[in-house]
């Protein structure tokens, strides 16, 4: 079982500002370096103040290698629709580079319809968009003098540069919600799932069923992995008691949810055959700021015997191998952050 | 007078590694940072060996600012018609949110023909796009709910994050070489100038014409800058004497101007009424190779007492404010360019 932090700045800017925001994820990230934490995990999005600090998790990246010894870095996700695939091969093998041969990417077709439409890149191309600069960089990575001529970017012999500093190309990970034919896609090029759960417990069907569609389909191929491998985002805080651990943790995940409501709300306006399910989401989050975290949410809240117990269930559940923790909810500062962190590594690991 | 070092990596692929390059110029960045040196610049390039192994010079100064304490990070230059505003605005803020206000930043309008051709942007439109990318990024800097609709990108009630650490933002420079049409618009809008000089010294007529444009046209402005501002990057070797540095530097500096010889390669396919004269730098770059250094280059190479006369001398010629000295041609090892660093700091400043 590997286990490691996933970041997603979620501030309100007129409380908290991304100067304070990255020196706390920072000196967090040094912690968890030095706790033996494998990995910390950042996100790419852009405009809402759901993520939208982050707008590169590869900077976010390199400045976590330029600090840190052993963890792993890893996008999660960053979003080849978004980008040429020039530019995303060529910084991604930058940041492998940067941190000697510490990089994972995590890669996501994106998902909030107001980025797409800032971007100027058309929803409903997502997926062959997706797909079609994640094949055009595995081709950047590992071979020269490359043409590709499609609907999105075309070019003839391109080299890119730097060589990636890992062979043959960091190992590729594909962020995933609900689509059916993502979970498929990833297994049939040998990509490792990145999963986020459904916020509601009596949704986490969907997440089963579409991680037997990858486990079915998982064949050793681009991706870099020998076998499936399911890494699970999901929101942690540990206290000493659960209540404890609730009364910390229940505003922060409120105003978490009050924030992704806010993005997903852009989903009101917004259909695409693409995105089955996602036009419901405006309406299901106007709900979910009221929910009743503690039984119905999909949080791993509580004291180090509670989360040890959770964590072993979602491992038999839905087969995880990685635990991708999101600790910055709610505009942590670092003093939660830490003392939740530590609580998991000195009391919640020697449960495993 | 200021001083800064400017990273170009150009660095053969099967020669020195990409890891090896970061290792060595974050070391060099480390000891300059401790030395009380200004800056640390480095570029934006693409595909070639000239540059191709930094495609994200922000990325790069991330990395910089987390190892570092009082140095100001420098893109020099990044190219806005590469990029979409909104993108390259919230990276700039990004960067300038993890170095803590210490981001200056130099855009530049590009001009390697294959950059342009691999990432799908038409070269006669690069003087366009820079202006329009660069305006829009100073509305999404200092405004709240930007539209734009511009030939090259739209968007409506657009609000940049992370806000911009420093108000109203990050110094604004712009890399300009011989186009009078670049010089009078960075003075009309008030944006410091970064200059690289012709390589042979019978062509810098050209530069002291231009630079005469920018300070008649220099209006405060949007640029961040109250006064004409002259950055000049040249390339820079200091040992104990004339002999002993052009030994040196005669090899490294040969092997610079073939790697920049094949970049410029590209320009005997290619003609651009928006570039007048670098269709001829295809044929001037052939002899380049064999020119002799000592006699007619415009490099800064010698002992402590020559180097600081040369500085005197181009302060004088052309009101140069800012030294932003090429450290890492001829993909140097660190021990070659922190030994000329050292004595730049501990034997020319002194004498200036």
């Amino acid at each position: 079982m590997r286990h490691g932090i996933s970041l997603l700045p979620d501030c309100r800017r007129d409380r908290r500002s991304a100067a304070d925001y990255y020196r706390d994820v920072l000196a967090l990230t040094r912690f968890a370096d030095r706790a033996g934490i494998d990995y910390v995990k950042m996100t790419e999005h852009y405009l809402g103040e759901y993520g939208g600090y982050c707008p590169s998790p590869l900077t976010f990246l390199a400045a976590a290698a330029a600090q840190t010894t052993d963890i792993r870095l890893m996008t999660g996700a960053t979003l080849p629709a978004f980008h040429h695939p020039i530019q995303l091969a060529a910084h991604i093998s930058m940041v492998d580079a940067l941190s000697e041969g510490r990089l994972d990417v995590g890669l996501g077709r994106a998902w909030l319809p107001y980025e797409f439409e800032a971007l100027g890149v058309p929803i409903d191309e997502s997926r062959p968009r997706f797909e079609a600069t994640t094949r055009a960089m595995l081709r950047l990575w590992t071979e020269e003098n490359v043409t590709e001529d499609t609907p999105f970017f075309s070019y003839r012999d391109a080299t890119s540069l730097p060589p990636v500093t890992q062979s043959p190309h960091p190992p590729l990970w594909g962020a995933a919600v609900r689509s059916p034919e993502s979970f498929t896609w990833l297994g049939e090029h040998g990509l490792g799932v990145m999963l986020a759960l459904a916020p509601l417990k009596k949704d986490v069907g969907v997440s089963r069923y579409v991680i037997n569609l990858y486990r079915d389909a998982f064949t050793p191929g681009d991706g870099g992995h020998a076998a499936p491998r399911i890494a699970l985002s999901t929101p942690l805080y540990v206290a000493r008691t659960d209540d404890e651990a609730y009364r910390a943790a229940e505003p922060l995940y409120r105003e978490y949810m009050a924030v992704w409501s806010e993005a997903a709300a852009s989903w009101k306006t917004t259909t695409s055959d693409q995105y089955a399910g996602y036009d419901q989401m405006g309406a299901h989050a106007r709900h979910l700021t009221d929910f009743d975290v503690r039984r119905h949410g999909t949080a791993v809240i509580g004291s180090p015997g509670t989360v040890a117990e959770r964590i072993l269930a979602l491992r038999e559940e839905y087969g995880v191998d990685t635990f991708l923790w999101q600790v910055d909810f709610g505009g942590q500062n670092l003093d939660q952050m830490q003392a939740s962190l530590r609580l998991y590594v000195d009391e919640v690991l020697p449960r495993l």
